[in-house]
């Protein structure tokens, strides 16, 4: 849990081009409401901040509810430059996680 | 500019059926750093503010930055429902727009 995968397309673009950034993670994003097998409530624990920057300025800022599902999917087009791409995240539990990317860029 | 695309893959989901939800919206995200044919510096016009709810109940609130390009897209995972699917957005010169999406599910 917790594994945060980052994809850029195109992987190797040109500096300033428009690129799209996904972003999963896994994660259960339990939303509080369902049942265990014996009837009893699953405690709530979802994402509920990501926050991805761009050599260190934010390029957003996400609070996803419980009604985003588990291993949840975030995409952005962003321009590419150089650096690195950084996704960090906190649930409801208190965990967090984060996942630096390193973008190189052609020339 | 401000046209918000929805578009939910697959498009006939079951009911409870994770589906992918795509949100273009057409606005040039001006950053406020680029410069016209004068070299006069373009204002900045940005989404800052961008929230989907599915039947009433958000879903996720996106405070994108001047990093995100021009068209931006956001893209999540959710339970499909039958229902109303809406994204409303604000941008730093104070316009703002919203659009419903009517989701059906296969019975």
């Amino acid at each position: 849990m917790g594994l945060i995968l980052i994809r850029v397309s195109p992987r190797k673009p040109k500096k300033g081009e428009t690129v799209k950034l996904s972003i999963v993670v896994r994660h259960p994003m339990e939303p509080g409401t369902r049942r265990d097998d014996e009837g009893k409530l699953i405690p709530a624990k979802y994402i509920n901040e990501l926050e991805v920057t761009q050599n260190g300025e934010r390029v957003a800022l996400v609070k996803p509810s419980r009604g985003v599902s588990a291993n949840p999917l975030f995409a952005f087009k962003i321009k590419a430059e150089p650096g690195e791409i950084t996704v960090t995240y906190k649930d409801t539990a208190g965990e967090s996680g984060k996942k630096v990317y390193k973008l190189k860029v052609a020339e």
